[in-house]
């Protein structure tokens, strides 16, 4: 099979919605221009083999993982996806199956949210396989969610469990975008972001965009129970403390509201999404510098070397 | 550097333009929608080290590659492009300077066709670097060009000269924007692609397009000089017809209009374009298939195999 076989084979029943005039097949896809009252997302992202992805993994999940990833920054806008272009990159000697596959993962869950796959490109990639991204979003002007705006005092707030994502997780992860949308569409979220980097290394990037410090209350961050079970497993492995602050790929969201929303939206989230844990982590300060609180008092997080930090 | 303070000199002057409501660094850019009356166009591609660039090519070239195959691509539209993103796969050990002049180049090329670069990843890539850009842009709802359309009896036009991109245009080449713009608004344009897989594969693509064939006069067909230059020092290279039917990388723009309109087209264009050449190299057929006419008669061209064609 050569490269326009291929191309043909895989272009043959992508996903499409209202949103695209024109897909695969043209110089550029064309689209439907959103609604005036409606503010254009654009992220771009890539995951590259032997980084993001191991060249074992099921090609599903590769390709789910990397649309997945973009998913979560529009989420975290408090955005909906509309369309996605696919750039992948392969050997000359390509696994026609696994790059069916890979499309297939990405197909399945661009489906489950309603995203267009208005194309892309394949291109040579001597050494290994990379995919890149493109997606194309949409969000109510009044609703869209940045990551600067949190203020002195807000409350903290993360999704889900973090850790461990390494064990299976950053290849499964539910992009939040139900979550992003019902949040920035029900209460003030002041600054909200999508943790890629690790808690520590995403609400400095946070703090950063407002200016603002962080107070992080130990006992209150959610450690997955894959942290706590390679913790145990390993004796090289993070503490599961360690490992929620510092691993990456969670995927979840972070975000911060008005001290006095966090009880009335902790209420209406366990009624709207009762499956999903909801933390109050800590607290925004005006002091800049990230500290945490536990049983022996408070202390500063080092900006860099989470690694070494335990 | 380590990767943030990398990312961070690279975000701190990329041109911006009146779309852009939030550029790099935030989870998404955030852009104004454009008009109802317009169309959306939406492109993404890549170049690798090795295959589309060498390491040692002057790294302003290469950024500027990258996002000039995209602005090609909005040529071919008859549109206009707005905002890019880039990713940028890097080895650990990257050169911060080559990555600098790679996105000054890259910057530059934005700036003079208005084009905003609203952030971009930066990611691991251990072997090679990869640029990828995406691109949007907008293109008036008449004017918007397919490859789709062309019609038997169709004049086909190119632009410029063809063959011996690798030669340095590949590097160098300006996308015909203000050419396609001004052939969407001004005529009308049945069908239009950018050359990047040489003229005889992309003739194909909108033969394909139109269910039509396409008749090609060998004589009329414009031959770079360097495609002749490399013919003539090399007696491996191709024959300079032969370059330039399948050499790639031309970023030409192929168009057909109805035969009327042929010599029309022909004035205007040299009076608005007097030192781009512009060739009328062919005819649109009704029955399929890619033929050349030369002194020796009519024959076919073979759909696959190029290289073995002379």
């Amino acid at each position: 099979m050569n490269e326009f076989e291929l191309i043909s084979e895989l272009t043959r029943s992508l996903p499409s919605n209202e949103s695209v005039l024109v897909g695969a097949g043209d110089d550029c896809a064309v689209l439907k221009p959103v609604d005036p009252h409606q503010l254009v997302l654009f992220k771009t992202d890539a995951i590259v083999e032997g980084v993001h992805f191991d060249h074992d993994d099921p090609p599903e999940k590769i390709g789910r993982k990397a649309l997945a990833r973009c998913l979560s920054d529009v989420a975290a806008m408090g955005g909906a996806p509309t369309c996605a272009l696919v750039t992948i990159g392969l050997p000359k000697q390509f696994d026609a199956d696994q790059v069916k596959r890979i499309y297939a993962g990405l197909s399945d869950l661009a489906r489950q949210y309603g995203v267009a796959v208005a194309g892309g490109e394949t291109t040579a990639s001597p050494d290994r396989i990379f995919l890149s991204i493109s997606l194309l979003g949409k969000v109510d002007r009044e609703h869209c969610v940045l990551r600067s705006g949190a203020k002195p005092g807000d409350a903290i707030f993360v999704t889900g469990e973090l850790g461990g994502s390494r064990g299976g997780k950053h290849l499964d992860f539910e992009p939040r975008l139900e979550e992003g949308q019902w949040l920035a569409g029900h209460f003030n979220i002041h600054a909200m972001i999508d943790l890629s980097d690790g808690l520590a290394g995403d609400l400095r990037h946070l703090m950063h965009a407002g200016s603002v410090g962080a107070e992080l209350r130990a006992g209150s961050i959610p450690i997955s129970r894959e942290a706590k079970l390679q913790a145990a497993g390993e004796s090289s492995a993070k503490p599961p403390l360690l490992a929620a602050l510092t691993d990456g790929e969670d995927f979840e969201l972070l975000f911060t509201v008005a001290s006095r929303d966090a009880v009335p939206l902790l209420d209406a989230w366990k009624a709207r999404f009762p499956k999903l844990r909801l933390s109050c982590i800590g607290k925004v300060t005006a002091t800049p510098g990230l500290k945490l609180r536990d049983e022996n008092g408070l202390r500063e997080l080092p900006t860099h070397g989470y690694v070494h930090f335990a």
